[in-house]
């Protein structure tokens, strides 16, 4: 029954591509059953891919009666023999030696229908990771987590830590989540006001936006760092596309520029794009066939095309010259909206574009300012079908322009004066950006909302499990 | 002088392993500087290894007095060719062709002297990873990281994002950090009582203690998972072995009994201590020189062992019968201390051993009650020098007998209904084990205080960066 019994497991994946004659446990749970006098079948699944393996007993064969007797969800234990299958979408099949029944479903099993709303799944996200739409999402969203580290290991990257406690706030602008030990019954005051200095850090303390300013820190001594993490948004927005909790991947580059910070960008986006295809090929055909007609094709686009760069000033004119009607306006020192993304990467270009140099009262004060004394050296990674998947920038590597920038942001120069060091200790050109890893889970699976990339998503009102 | 320029950066740890005549730039800090009037000597570290390039110009050449110009800290940028060295220790210097000092260090650059205690280097973490101790731990820490993602990959283990903000506490007996939204000064209450139903989830979050109960539900269909992430213990207590926040990794295997548990944990240890002997052996005989003398052969011997297992009854038994003289009390039923772990691994096993089946009294709810009614299969792997470094069970996959064990430990079923589902749909028999990653790597450098092997540490009153 367990690991170390006498036929070790063998995962359906491996099955499924084994020889007929080949005798074998599969250990899984039920997914579909049909039940006939003459011969009864049953599909298992076992997560290791999306793809049931079929078992089949004739009347009088070992497992017939067992088989009879199942029902959807059921775990079971089978030792058999591969044999040719007749039916058409699969090689093989499976002629049971043995039956046993592991655990059985209650009847009251909710995976019971093939078909269950999205909605619906949300409710029960310990069980729906035994659909065939979450398994295959769990499989890539692992393809890619694992592809993010490959591609860094490879290229001589140190993944770093950065904290999630943090008592500063690197965008100087977030909706953060405080972290305390206080009794909030029974908060206690100093002078009329919360005395932080008596919580359990010594300060008020909240939970992360970025690791960025750290893995600064870490690049300005290890050279190339990436940090993978968990971060936070205490927004009480409640959009398709935003969670107040998710992972995000920060890559640092000392010695490196903008320019060497697309390029970083660009092979990055490649590289995950080809691992989903090697490793996640019968998964991506379902979200093409089932979630999003057509994804296949727009990433093979996006993995073979020359990414476009081109500046803010530009895609501006650009936009002014499209002869679009836009919801919101267009204009030097205005936000791009996701319109314009999709229109700028879908309709102009056509292809994945690096916007650049973007005004620097819309971009963060830790960019670096450009010579014409009104841009930063930021970019925005826009790609078609979901517009913003990448933002970045050059930091400031200047001591004093980067002082002026915090004091320009309002921020308190104290609590930054250790971020000013690293441009007083041997400061060098660094670069890096930051990606989304449920929208980049979004993107290569084509699923529309966030709530359905996540196990355990959390929202606002939504922290279940 | 950045990436794009014609010649591209070499990193050092490929430099060093150049042939001479090699023609290459570097890019750096600079670690020392000697100064002749014939000839100047400095040392460029870029954290790509411990060791440093020697760069070395003679009066008259090119670079000669921008060399003698350099001070520790400063960032350069260096063209030049590979020759033999004279100096042991090195096959390769380099003699410049060009100097260019990208980045000055300000007088006060605290890391002038050689060698500074790890308590001052504490109060400059975005700093210290400029130092050989640090580089080397951050860059183990890195290898151990990407390590536990190759061994469960290559096993087929689905890497699971389980979530950082929760609304239950799986151990049911965890120091938590409370998440909030409110403002402290004016926290809302009905009834008399805090508002919890008014925060931001609806309910009072927590930040983890563990993932475990979430990676359950996703092995009960993906059958083999592991996380990789952040958790947190709001424990009062400054040891030297004790943080706040720390990263935690936890395997899961549908059908898996505790022998096959014990049997991942033994191949993941082994696994890793060969990792980090491939990939950082330059910094593990660092370590052994400088920090903990003999870990390199105390962790050999680790990776050539085969590790015992033994029950806690008869561990006891030993313990009773070793003549040794403990500060805390040895009998069945109570705890094990770390004196007697240390015994047990070191004096009478001499090796790491697996302490199996512990009394269900000091183990959690979730752990498999063994038919003799009184212990539960629950595993601890105790080694050389540490004591334990995982502890793991067989979870309890009968509904009933989790249910009693649910209220017999004081917690509301209801918030663990969710939780005892997983044994009314296709329940199999499951294992998992946790490991504290900054443990693992304490017990691979020899570092000794865990506030030096994470890059930004949190404990009680410590929240900086």
């Amino acid at each position: 029954m367990t690991r170390g019994s006498d036929l070790p497991r063998t995962r359906i994946v491996r099955a499924l591509e084994a020889a007929p004659g080949t005798r074998l446990r599969v250990q899984g749970w039920v997914r579909t059953v049909r039940r006939g006098k003459e011969v009864a079948f049953f599909e298992v699944n076992d997560g290791s891919c999306l793809a049931n393996l079929q078992v089949v007993a004739g009347a009088g064969e070992p497992g017939f009666d067992e088989a009879r007797d199942l029902s959807t969800g059921t775990a079971v234990d089978v030792v058999g023999t591969l044999v040719e299958s007749p039916a058409k979408g699969q090689k093989v099949e499976l002629r049971p030696e043995s039956i046993e029944i592991v655990g059985r479903a209650a009847p009251d099993y909710p995976l019971q229908k093939k078909r269950h709303s999205f909605e619906f799944l949300r409710t029960i996200a310990h069980l729906r990771v035994r659909t065939n739409t979450f398994g295959a999402v769990f499989r890539v969203r692992n393809a890619l987590a694992y592809g993010t580290h490959r591609f860094f290991q490879e290229r001589g990257f140190v993944y770093v830590h950065t904290p999630i406690i943090t008592s500063s706030d690197t965008e100087g602008a977030g909706e953060l989540f405080r972290v305390t030990t206080f009794d909030l019954a029974n908060v206690p005051t100093k002078d009329g006001a919360v005395d932080d200095a008596a919580d359990f850090f010594g300060r008020a303390a909240y939970l992360t936006v970025s690791g960025q300013l750290c893995a600064e820190a870490m690049a300005i001594g290890l050279s190339d760092v990436y940090t993978f993490g968990p971060t936070f948004r205490a927004e009480n927005s409640n959009t398709s596309r935003h969670a107040s909790e998710f992972w995000m991947i920060e890559p640092e580059m000392a010695f490196c520029d903008l320019a060497g910070d697309c390029d970083l960008a660009e092979a990055y986006v490649k590289f995950l794009i080809g691992e989903v295809f090697d490793r996640c090929a019968e998964d991506m055909a379902f979200f093409d066939k089932r979630i999003a007609p057509g994804i296949v094709e727009r990433l093979e686009h996006v993995a073979s095309s020359s990414f476009e760069r081109m500046s803010y000033a530009d895609a501006v004119a650009a936009l002014e010259r499209s002869g679009e009607t836009f919801e919101y306006p267009v204009g030097f020192g205005l936000a791009l909206q996701a319109e314009h993304e999709r229109w700028l990467t879908e309709k102009h270009v056509g292809r994945p574009v690096f916007v650049t140099d973007w005004p620097k009262e819309i971009k963060a004060f830790y960019m670096r300012r450009n010579d014409d004394g009104r841009t930063v050296a930021a970019m925005d990674l826009l790609v078609p079908g979901v517009g913003e998947l990448i933002g970045g920038s050059q930091r400031e590597e200047r001591a004093d322009v980067l002082e002026a920038a915090i004091t320009e942001a309002g921020l308190d120069p104290e609590a930054y004066a250790w971020y000013v060091d690293l441009r007083r200790y041997g400061t060098v050109p660094h670069s890096g950006f930051g990606l989304g890893f449920e929208r980049l889970v979004m993107y290569v699976t084509g699923m529309t909302n966030i709530r359905d990339v996540i196990p355990f998503p959390r929202t606002p009102r939504h922290c279940a499990y």
